[in-house]
């Protein structure tokens, strides 16, 4: 399993504070990816030619971080078929809610599956590189149980700590 | 491919005039699926059964349509460890924000992946479980590139119609 | 009035800081309540549970904190036929107007009584609670006059404060 | 059971397309209400009479529906000590948005219990009273169980209708 | 000039701190005013004996800040034929929103005439009171325009500060 | 009482179906007014000419609706030290909350007195004039406290037609 | 003036009924244009072609209309030094606020000069481009000059409508 | 290159914060520009004079940042056929959302060119009126190109940070 199978991408390097979360979640689930900065704004070729050539280099999943008027997940989208997740970012004037309607509100025909705004979203967006990846590594599913059960045997346990 | 891979879920009844474009997509793309009304809020206990069975039955991805307090999409993917893409139905006071919010906005952990409002959102779930299962069926692969070279021809043929 | 009548539960230890303002209410009333982390997404299972044996186990009124995409209270009230009430806690990116809309927009059938974000919402739960309770217990509504007449009195009082 | 239980009131003889659901659902479960218009505008000595001698004319739940700058609910609220349950009437300029906020942005201090938006929200209304009246009447619970496995059922038996 | 002109009004005592820059305005022209915490939720009968006397007790104009559900500048107008001038207050969930909506948003027939959410809302119903009372009072006129012209003449040589 | 001392403007002749139901509230109380429109961005000369005389015209109270970026109660409200009063007219895309923010979110120093979005802000923009004139004119007081009983009893005997 | 001056370009045929009133300005100031569908999402190869080639065949202002995830003007900008204007198109589910923040939110460093929501956004976009091509055409500027005239004038006008 | 070019105005003195980051783009292109503070509400005669002689005072491009009721850009527009670009100022309360609104929300007639809320919206205003100004200057082109392909080159190099 040491072929990239996600490719991380994030709109600006001050993106990564957040999507970092979602590198976390690949990290624990043993999933190998690559990260990078690709801006849809500022480097438009560069982002063409990553989301052409994802798949023919083997990626399976594109997860794509992005605030304001957030266009690179939408338009990496229409370059690949492959699935891509969009991951609004908490923006300064508007808190992200620019960000989740330039991800969530793609025309018919342009799929991206977007996450909650912020850190939930990026954590969101490991854990869905993973479900879908647990398609063909059964193995990622006996992690997700296991996940699964972890987190929440922390929650009940910490009705221990209401006090 | 006789196997049903999709569940195409809807929280109502009401849901399944914008629901019925998903379906639209499966069938274009031949992808055999099972719909149904699963109402979280109103047949709980049927919609942990369904979530629950749902991989053991060989379903490979979860669709699941759902408007106002929508809680269905985060539910089914409380109980399940495959891909779940929520779709928020538009509602009549607050034009599927409620339920967008509802269905977007899950806590790190448990992930939901998000379309747009209604319609657009309704086919691009139908496009991103294609997306998916894609991974294993390369012939949707190919179907896909048909697809998006055949909205795109349409796209620019519509220039001669602005008169 | 040693037995339990007030289920306080919440989706995460983290909603501690503003469920904790209910607890000091129900204290205040000397109302008999226990509290638990009961999260809808990550212990689906013991949220059915809690919420289907609460009623035989003597609990009167539920109240259940949340925030996101805040399914705690919906589906609780899903599963058990008392009231519930809920309590919209403050989220980062959408300042809990998600955690609002998520409690308050349930499909007519199954009624959650929500409150207001954060801790005002707190309090009021525990008072709502209070005033439900009240209709068995007539000492209660004495004490909630007495608690309107001394919160009278306090804002009256605080008019000297105004320099 | 002949003695009125809830009072059912609303700001405007307009509110009443709204308010009327919740008035079925209370015949439906056969608990007796009085309806009145009570404008915390135009009537507001009225509604301050109405709210202070609910308690001893024997009502146990007040549900209010008011739209727009909706100061019912809450004002009643602050006259009684009995649960009032708060409806927000869809406005026209603000599709509801500021009937919600003014109903359920209350202060910590003075509860509301409120429900969605609109006729859902009615319906909710009626059935929150009657989970709360149903502490003192037993016959009310079993009424709310077979009213809920209805439901379920019309739910359920409604995917025979997705074509 | 020293009977009491202007009853300035607030909810909490909290929202001091914003409503004494409409004091200080008052301060500035020589209108003579009294200022009170009135709660519209906690002291409901002093605030409707408050506006029913405020005409006979002399006063011209009422200014009424509040947050949150925000009832007091609305049923204060609805207990008397004074002008009644509501300042939003900024809430903490909403930034003021549900403050503003709930005072704004009067129905028909019972006018509250609205400043904006918080200290600038807050300088200007000061303002609105000047304005109004100078139909009476020429001298005010006379203030207002040397106020304008001082104001104007900061602005404009603010711009030596653009540095 | 022959004397124009209203001056009703609007920026649009299709600001005019609502603004006349100021007009109707004007008449109705026998306030002398003027009406006409006024636009700040098509007529910005006529506009600041219009405000700077209005006051040595004997006008007492400027009424002045608009929609979408709603600059002319603002604009107006700077060329004159009258009390000016703004209408937000409902827009098409945003409903009026664009206009209303254009309006009430004046920065401290020029005060408008803003209304509810649309016919209630009409109507109430009328009342809000009287009330205002009322102060030099206590017929007008008279005729308000009139007014107030009647919608009052209106309101009241309205419950007859709850059926 | 024969040459094509302004490319005018939209996301999908459906917007053509709003941006043909930019068309029609264009028209009527007599500054030739080009009109066309281009897609970011559809035709993604196309776009970057028609951005990439505008200055050298002569244009020099693009204006773009879009609706929902409207990456089109942000995207055109990405790729062209020349002017961009946006016109957000009115969406189904958010009347336009998606659109509306999807172009206007750009990041610093990829401009896109953005107009209202909808019929009014799509004129002045048309006359966004008069003014900036009307500085190597002054031409343009005395029509300009001659159109605010007689837009004001129908305004001052119309006053004799309000009846 | 002497000749001032751009007029850049701001409503307050506190508006310079955001508003120096246009000043720092049209430094960096060499572009001259005045700045001074023109406040609608406060300076309005002087704004009207400051807009009315732009075009013969040699300026080819008006920005005008504001916030709140944020007047100043729509009625500068009103009063030159200058293009005229409007940046919405952060605001207290409303984060913004109101002078955007304010300013884009114009109606067809009288354009202004709309940037982001805030710092990305100051800088974009500056880069705005260099794409504008190189319709004239084609070494101000040569500079964009420069200026793009640098934060492309920045954006891609940023990579190496993701640690």
């Amino acid at each position: 399993m040491a072929e990239t199978l996600v490719s991380l991408i994030m709109g600006s390097i001050s993106d990564w504070e957040t999507m970092k979360k979602t590198a976390q979640v690949l990290d624990e689930f043993g999933v190998p990816y690559e990260k990078k900065v690709v801006s849809a704004h500022r480097t438009p070729d560069l982002m063409f030619e990553h989301a052409e050539k994802a798949r023919e280099r083997g990626i399976k999943v594109i997860i794509a971080g992005a605030g304001g008027a957030a266009h690179l997940p939408g338009m990496v989208a229409a370059k690949t078929t492959l699935p891509v997740i969009g991951v609004p970012i908490k923006s300064r004037a508007l808190s992200g809610i620019d960000s989740l309607y330039s991800i969530v509100q793609m025309p018919g025909g342009v799929p991206v599956m977007t996450m909650a705004i912020g850190d939930s979203g990026a954590v969101n967006a490991g854990l869905s590189a993973v479900r879908i990846l647990a398609m063909e590594q059964p193995g990622l599913t006996e992690k997700l149980v296991a996940f699964a059960e972890k987190q929440g045997k922390i929650a009940e346990e910490s009705s221990h700590d209401l006090i």
